[in-house]
């Protein structure tokens, strides 16, 4: 990717360890390695991750500018979140495409596969222009 | 409640700092301190985390025993959070009640709500039971 | 209800066959009665046909104005249901309420019983208000 | 398609006028000329039409078989709609793809275009298969 607009991570992503590796109009991908803190009540994967994978990479992908010092910032209205599967693998990829929407709000879907192309969840998103930016 | 049933935390929830507070019937409800650790990149609430809350509530609506010693665990299959507005208190308050289903799947509302009473974000979601249990 | 706001129906709801029954600020309520047009591929009733009458009477219940000379339209953003069971009776009865929103954005829950009191459907919506109205 | 498995129109299709188009493994689509007696208060497509129509689609997107003796039934547990855009076409067009699942449940997505290539609205569901067939 253009490293111009690499962001740096912030807090929760940090805290839960996904990190943007593309971004460009329209589109946005970032990776999660599969660590134990993501483990739930049963060992398996929690769906809070990959609903905070998906969240990130569908709400970036409708607020690329294409401009370093014009930042678009946006809220979540709705998620639906759709788990298929289990990951084989050890690093969960995120991937989003804007799919629609004007001025004040944009839809986007995404989905997770893991490091061997394993389809783990699909998603869809309705999300608010946040105005002012930063 | 009666703590024999309190559930310790597992990686996932003592990660994001959430916890057991209720838990019957049909009913569950867990509690998350706003920690600096679930911010975005522009400082407010990262919609995973109400994501992860409720998902986990709804989850545990479902799966009530009344016996200790046979665990009911699920898999979610589809989450849908609304997100209606942001925090004002210290404490997310995520309770869930489940609202119908059968033998395989069951349905299941929840909401999460912070310690000033405002309510925060909305969920359905629908859920499969795991056989074999633990 | 206060038969001055009650409004006739247009030509999708008088073609399915469903009814203003109340309606008042944060509220509406609709009544279908169960016909052999609503039936699907094996004869139970079509999922899209609670799937109108939620998107119904949640647009409905975000739009009341209180003055009859002002009407607030909505477009639909999202639209989740969930099907709980089957109707028992001969009328569907959709419910819905307003639960948060500004000025260009509204949330709405519903859910739909039949005359038997059975829970049939539930619903969440995210809507948009029409400027101009009519 | 295989005319041998083109279904007839059953009652809740034939009243809102949509039709079997094509139908293979994991994918079916659809077809319904925009009627006037699809519209809503204001004069636009109810948001009851996509959702019949993508319903449709995903739940037959699911139970193909292969075989014309052997009729695959299922219900939905949950759908969701994205509404993208409004139609400036004559005919809208629904198409559905599988994107997982197993012996019990499946999910698919889905989306309307219109016959000028707009696309209208997306959907994802989860659906349950029917014991018995027919």
């Amino acid at each position: 990717m253009d490293m111009r607009f690499r962001e740096e991570p912030y807090a929760y992503s940090a805290h839960l360890g996904f990190d943007m590796v593309e971004w460009h109009e329209g589109y946005a991908r970032f990776e999660m390695p599969l660590g134990d803190h993501l483990m739930n009540r049963h060992g398996s994967l929690h769906g809070g991750a990959h609903a905070s994978l998906l969240d990130t990479v569908m709400g970036y992908a409708g607020c690329w500018t294409g401009d370093v010092d014009r930042r678009q910032l946006c809220l979540t209205l709705s998620l639906n979140v759709q788990y298929i599967s289990r990951p084989l693998g050890k690093i969960l990829i995120g991937e989003a495409w804007k799919t629609g929407g004007g001025k004040a709000t944009f839809f986007a879907d995404g989905h997770v596969k893991d490091d061997t192309g394993e389809l783990i969840a699909k998603a869809s998103g309705v999300f608010k222009y946040r105005k002012g930016g930063a």
